[in-house]
């Protein structure tokens, strides 16, 4: 193991169904990730079907996840972002005001401890506490992450202000000014998707299909972009019945037809709400299934230029273990020349 | 008993949910009446577990429903409307498209005969065959029922046009003129609704009300009317969690507060596909739990005049039975004397 191969945190980013962790070395380069499906809601179930507190059951998992690492590498920090810091996690952490300078660690990071004197830190969220407030947890992380990418591999600057959107069970579209989260709302598109392909009258007759039919997204979008569009979501999602019923739509596009409706209305009714012009550039932080999909919905939007960045949180934590003074001092420079973006993880497409 | 509560007609409102039997005397006068959580789901589903055939669990549904009517009128016709006619009922009935002129009878009834001899007539539904299609089953049964009531109790003569909403699982809007239906379109909303309250993150710190919450309602019109609701309900419906984490919203009031959220956003969507102003009048054929909601949703659009109806599928029925020659001659002056409005099935405001 050459030097710079040397483990230097394991970052976890710990959500509501999954988790996923990072054995990070130099410049928070991943060496190893694994992920698997055991969000709080799986340990918390977990913790009641065996009976045992939640406590323990988080120390289990967190053994499970990573433990191997823990013992190989004993002493290396463990901080996680996400769901893992809510009312439902292992610990509360913080919510930081926005606007919040991701950058600059305003508020503590929340520490729980191990029977065997393991500490693991959680970042904190973020809140819009205006009258309809908001929240975030893991997102901020995967934000930040997503500006220390685009500031290793920018040729040129970075615009000061960008939108963001981070697709997934609450997608977040979130206005960044240098790295400062300026404002943000919350979608709950895709859990409503899941519950209404799970156990509506749309779940009745829509079958699995053997694979993306995009013919059937693209007409859920251009629907949702239309006049009838209008109507809103609730009546748009009943064509998905109504069109398998007059023979126009197979029962295999039901999913993808969906998908391309709510997409399409939630993208739609976002950029209703924006009091500017619609921005020339969007960076999508999601994963291969979503981001796809969204950038399908922005080009439709006019939108010029769309990024597209896949894994951005452990960069993210990365960035914050080392501005919590948790990482073992290093020469910067040489730890920064690190920092470079996976040959995957950013696709421009320009329409 | 007299000559006229002699009874005429056993008439069905079997839904996807529910049912509701009506034993009819002379021009449709309820006699007795009765309903039963026995929906055309509840029925496949009991089919399914004691391993009896869909059509012998829907025979035997119907005696339990209304076996003792059966027996002691022997020879009454029975007529059924609602998703019992759909391909997941019991026999599948038509769809008449529109413009559906619902007292003339375009299109025969399904009909079925069980094992005893008796025969079940099967309205036929409504379909609008455009490029986004929309369907009804047991809707133009209601509304025809609703017209029925309103002829009878009109001092003044009906308008032309007007409009008539049915809350419920999918709520319908339809234009109506004279005694056809023009157009209409369902929403997902009622459906929807239950979803994101029994399984979503709401579900988690939704706690049930003693009882209705009209502040926590009211709360969520006003903030689907807002400029906060341009961002759409699936955006909206995410403070139903933030204002109770940040402690401005109580546990109990979060059931109420998405129930307006969703009607506000549901009346706010179809008023804006409108192509003409919004109508003066409008009629809602709904349960009294639902209809007030919609009511109050109605009144902040500014409609002038609002008025509930309740319960009018038997005198859909019954109108229906009597033009497809069901009913024995009887003198028709007399029979309509008896289609009265029931004291509390109709209740006008205006705002």
């Amino acid at each position: 193991m050459k030097q710079n191969d040397a483990p230097r945190l394991i970052a976890l980013d710990w959500g509501t169904s999954s988790c996923r962790v990072y054995l990070l070395g130099d410049g928070g380069r991943i060496i190893e990730t694994r992920s698997e499906p055991w969000g709080i809601l799986q340990v918390a179930e977990r913790a009641r079907t065996h009976s045992t507190s939640l406590e323990a059951q988080f120390q289990q998992t967190l053994q499970k996840l990573c433990g191997t690492w823990m013992e190989a590498y004993a002493g290396l920090p463990v901080v996680a972002c996400g769901m893992v810091g809510s009312q439902q996690g292992w610990i509360q952490a913080d919510y930081r005001p926005t606007p919040a300078h991701l950058a600059v660690p305003t508020h503590a990071l929340a520490t729980v401890t191990m029977a065997n004197g393991q500490s693991i830190h959680i970042i904190p969220g973020v809140i819009e506490d205006s009258a309809l407030p908001d929240v975030m947890r893991g997102e901020e992380t995967q934000i930040l992450g997503a500006l220390e990418l685009q500031r290793a591999s920018a040729n040129e600057g970075i615009s000061t202000v960008q939108w963001m959107v981070l697709p997934g069970t609450h997608s977040k579209w979130v206005k960044v000014m240098g790295s400062t989260i300026q404002e943000f709302s919350t979608s709950m598109t895709g859990e409503t998707y899941n519950l209404l392909m799970q156990h509506s009258i749309l779940a009745k007759l829509a079958e699995t299909p053997p694979q993306t039919s995009w013919n059937a997204f693209d007409r859920g979008l251009v629907t949702a972009f239309s006049s009838e569009g209008r109507k809103g979501i609730m009546a748009t999602a009943f064509s998905a019945r109504t069109l398998v019923l007059t023979g126009r739509l197979e029962s295999t596009e039901v999913s993808d037809y969906l998908s391309g409706l709510m997409i399409g209305d939630e993208i739609l009714s976002v950029s209703q709400s924006w009091e500017e012009e619609p921005p020339q550039r969007i960076t999508i932080c999601g994963n291969e299934n979503l981001s796809p999909r969204y950038r399908r919905g922005l080009q439709r939007l006019g939108i010029e230029e769309i990024v597209e960045l896949r894994d951005t949180a452990p960069a993210g934590i990365w960035k914050i273990a080392e501005s919590a003074g948790l990482l073992a001092t290093k020469n910067t420079t040489e730890a920064e020349e690190h920092l470079r973006l996976p040959q995957s993880s950013e696709r421009k497409v320009t329409s």
